[in-house]
């Protein structure tokens, strides 16, 4: 009869959610091109403008009323310098670290174990608030533009979430091939809004909006006269702008997954996010400058204009605006769920995290990883009520800690291998650790009160977590080692067969025990009722069987402390002596019988598994 | 070292909640002299006079309006007259059956397995009915006085549960003396009630209330006009009135924990449990009529009448009033928890139910049953939104079958045993079980479409699963039988070593395959990613092992399919061969290191369990 037989019922739940297994051999084939990799890697980096430019008014509108908008485009020229230093920056990275180059492995291979370790767990902190910011913005077009599911933010960000979780682990083609078309409708959305939106504003078709007092009010606190905006509000509010760079690091680390020429693809890749990031981006900044929205607790920035600019709310293109913000803000996460798992695999590798992050599921994908990340992102989303301004705080101090540490890397790298241009390409990646140094500056002094000080604490404690990890993996690998030329010889050990009653269960263990070369076999019974020790005697007797029996009492009724007692009393006295245990055990045919069978034997078996030189025989019977 | 210095945390947090293990040998302690038994097996009977009347009203209201009052005194006669009845009929079943002589044990004395099993089913159905119904009245005697938690009646209803079921794990006599203070409280105050209400209202210091007409309309649905009462409207009120009478059963049930003479005590307890019932339940009703209390959503008849008897709510006396009766309804849940455990043990002693049901938990008391009471009760509240008048239509079907049977069963054994008087004796029980065999005809006919069907399916699909129970015990017995003078001898088999890698765990692993007296030793090694098939040879030859090892494929990087398959192949051709798969496995010594070790080990484990002619050896290597 073969076991393979019974299929389990959550296997059968896991192929039809998940679908079924890919064999190793098919990792070749799960390579994209990229025209592919383009919304897989870059939808982080696009989505952001979905979002940025609400998050700047949201710091700049409670000090500032409606000359917030004035400096919209100052700060958003402010972040486009970065993201093209950074882009030019990553090229180089790219070319230098074919095999995948994030920041983890720049600091490794330049800057050493500690200065790598503070970029991964950066990075994975990062990530994690990647996937729980752009849910809840998702979350957020929604609402914006159905009314009634307002109020029920925290049930929908966490639909969403289980729907991303659910398609990476899947398996990452499938996500790509899914996931192209929101990418592109919403580039092209945003293009359509920005465009109809400025043309229409300059033939005069379109006015600026009026002011929504009610909505005003509500961010100044009712203040009356506001005073003009400091510095370091305006530091504050490019900081949030700021979060809009995260996504660059994404292609650099995923290089491996591009089609070949790996290294070319991957650098048009990132060129091309960048322009798109930075186009869109400042697009929006102009067309809210000039059409001048009222930040609103009711629905987005990018939802009243697009209502505006599209006529109405009841307008097909602002349906499929809306529809197409959301989505690609589920891409967004979904980045990050292509990263997250990836490096968590490499530092696993690396003997800092888990050994099991490191193993790929029967999916191609590194499934440990992928559930790791959605429930920490879900416990952000609940902890925060998915709200998209409370978030931002926390995030991108980890994305600038691991863009300094890495460009910084970089700079170590040219010095090193002083390939043809390394003076040149050096100073290209100087300027870029400088400058996200600046901002990484800024952000940690002008939000840290209002949440930064939250990856501040949690990075350092990661860094740690990693340290003992590695620790003890060294530990445990020196304790299993083995001398060269160490021989195996014949273990002997005091044999106690369990014994509940005189029956088939029993005549098989003892078989087995008799099997060994023990230094003794001894049947041991604990009697649990009244009479139980007189009625296994008997049968014993009766069967004429020649092993000795022991009967144990158990006053409190319980099974496993009686023989971890006896155990101790046999082996005191002999230090290091081995004892095996062998437990007959009844297997039945349906899970509802094994119920109505007592389940002892897999408590006293769990006990033994801690107890030190105790071999543990599961002998089975089985009763169909 | 020993290995109770490991006490897990689950273990402690057990200790603080329900206390130390009590002794096998302590259970003689446990006995109840008849004023603490009193309370324990007579709250159920004694509480029902907490919502007898209300339950009445329940069905007469609709249809009668303020004249159902009228019907009050004759329904809850006829209910003191089937009282009288039952407690001179279960007087002789106590004397009959000293150790306990519940309707299960009499039916199956004398009437045979069949309506034995009935009677078990109808009273744990009845028992489980009991919890739900008392809980949720006595939810509603505090909501009646704490306006605050209305609406909050569910989870209100599922702590007091919880406070029930915790009470009961920790042991009978615990609860007692912990449960003795509130019968008696509420007895007194249900007597001071009738007696300062029935003598204000001669004296003129009371008058009948007014009627509340909001509420009169809510329950007559807005008929002007309300027709007289049908016979099916009577028949049905009186039905739900009849729920007043469980619990008589419970201390016939119960006789082996009273302090000897044990007969004689519960005798006198039965009695007097007759008589506080039947007293305060005729009382509450000649109250009713006198004060005209209306049926209200907001309170429970018995809120309105002490309101107004003691002037208002807020007199002390209307507060101990509410909380004596909520205290005694939680009692009468106990009761059912000290019967429900004890009647599954020894339906479960004669293998109808699983076997675990049938053995004393460390604090002396059933703990299994305990728990699946609760849970079962739980279920009801929840699904029936804690309503009593919803939950009462369910009730009593079970306990006038069990009443039934158990009364036909002692006329059998009169006839059988033909004691001195046995003819006088047969004609008491033979009248016990015609009155209560017409009960039940009128409570399936006057209730069946408004709930009495559930128990009416529910009780024969228990049978059922009992007798499947009994046939699975009895073909695993026949199974595990083994012949007279059957001996024991050595076992051979292929031993499998699992090999990870070359270390200190596989070569114990190795040395006790080696001690066993195999047909042959196989080292086996599954290669989850590329590389780990050449690195384990090649750590295998240079280590010079003399057992044969064997690198298995694992396409889709799974551990045990591989293992399985490679075993089918080698018993092919070979029925009945047996295959001891021994495992080595690190065990850590603290929790999250224990995370960081894959766990495949035991999946593997629990797979080959349900392999036949698979013996599973796990050698543990403790690293500290």
């Amino acid at each position: 009869m073969s076991a393979d037989r019974v299929v389990p019922a959550h296997t059968l739940f896991k192929r039809l959610l998940l679908g079924r297994p890919l064999a190793t051999d098919a990792a070749g084939t799960q390579r994209l091109r990229k025209l592919v990799a383009l919304p897989v890697f870059s939808s982080d980096a696009i989505s952001s403008t979905g979002y940025g430019t609400e998050v700047i008014l949201g710091v700049l509108v409670p000090v500032a009323g409606m000359a917030a908008l004035n400096y919209v485009v100052p700060i958003s020229l402010i972040v486009m310098v970065v993201l093209a230093i950074l882009v030019i920056s990553y090229r180089q990275t790219i070319f230098a670290y074919p095999s995948g180059g994030g920041s983890y492995i720049v600091s490794r291979e330049n800057l050493g174990q500690t200065p790598s370790l503070v970029a991964g767990a950066s990075l994975l902190v990062d990530y994690t608030l990647n996937v729980a910011v752009s849910i809840a913005a998702g979350t957020a077009a929604i609402t914006s533009a159905i009314v009634a599911l307002r109020g029920h933010e925290v049930p929908l960000a966490i639909g969403l979430l289980v729907l991303v979780t659910v398609a990476n682990l899947r398996g990452l083609r499938e996500s790509a091939t899914l996931f192209s078309v929101p990418v592109y409708l919403y580039v092209t959305m945003m293009m359509v809004l920005i465009a109809v939106g400025l043309i229409r504003l300059a033939l005069g078709g379109l006015h600026p909006l009026p002011v929504d007092h009610a909505q005003l009010l509500h961010f100044t606190d009712g203040q009356a006269v506001l005073g003009g905006v400091t510095v370091f509000a305006f530091l504050k509010a490019f900081s949030s702008g700021a979060v809009a760079l995260s996504g660059v690091e994404a292609i650099s680390n995923g290089v491996p997954n591009f089609r070949p020429p790996e290294t070319r693809n991957a650098a048009t890749t990132l060129m091309w996010t960048g322009l798109l990031l930075g186009g869109i981006f400042f697009g929006v900044a102009i067309l809210a400058v000039q059409l001048k929205p009222t930040l609103s607790t009711e629905q987005t920035i990018l939802s009243t204009m697009g209502a505006a600019v599209f006529g109405s709310r009841s307008n097909p293109l602002y349906g499929i605006l809306q529809a197409s913000t959301a989505a690609i803000l589920c891409l967004s996460a979904n980045t990050s769920f292509a990263d997250f798992p990836r490096l968590s695999s490499i530092i696993a590798r690396d003997g800092f995290m888990p050994h099991q992050l490191a193993r790929r599921g029967d999916r191609l994908v590194f499934s440990n990883g992928i559930i790791a990340l959605s429930v920490a992102a879900g416990v952000l989303l609940v902890a925060f009520s998915a709200n998209v301004n409370d978030l931002v705080p926390l995030f991108a101090v980890g994305l600038f800690t691991a863009f300094t540490l890495s460009q910084t890397g970089m700079v170590v790298h040219h010095r090193r291998i002083r390939e043809p241009h390394w003076r040149r390409n050096a100073v290209i990646n100087g300027a870029g650790a400088t400058a996200t140094g600046l901002v990484l500056v800024v952000i940690l002094f002008s939000k840290f009160t209002s949440g930064a000080w939250v990856p501040t604490i949690v990075i350092p404690l990661l860094v740690l977590t990693f340290v003992r990890v590695k620790h003890h993996y060294a530990d445990v690998a020196r304790a299993e080692a083995v001398a060269p030329g160490q021989k195996t010889s014949p273990l002997p050990s005091t044999i106690l067969v369990m014994v509940g009653a005189v029956n088939v269960g029993t005549m098989r263990a003892l078989s087995f025990a008799k099997s060994l070369r023990p230094d003794r076999v001894l049947a041991v019974n604990v009697a649990l009722e009244d009479g139980d020790a007189d009625r296994v005697r008997a049968a014993w007797a009766e069967q004429k069987l020649d092993v000795p029996l022991e009967v144990l009492e158990s006053p409190y009724r319980d099974l496993t402390a009686p023989i971890l007692t006896y155990i101790d009393g046999l082996v005191a006295g002999h230090p290091g002596m081995v004892i095996t245990v062998v437990i007959p055990e009844l297997v039945v045919g349906r899970w509802w019988e094994q119920i109505l069978h007592s389940h002892s034997a897999f408590a006293l078996k769990t006990r033994l598994h801690y107890r030190p030189d105790t071999i543990v025989v599961s002998v089975p019977i089985h009763v169909e």
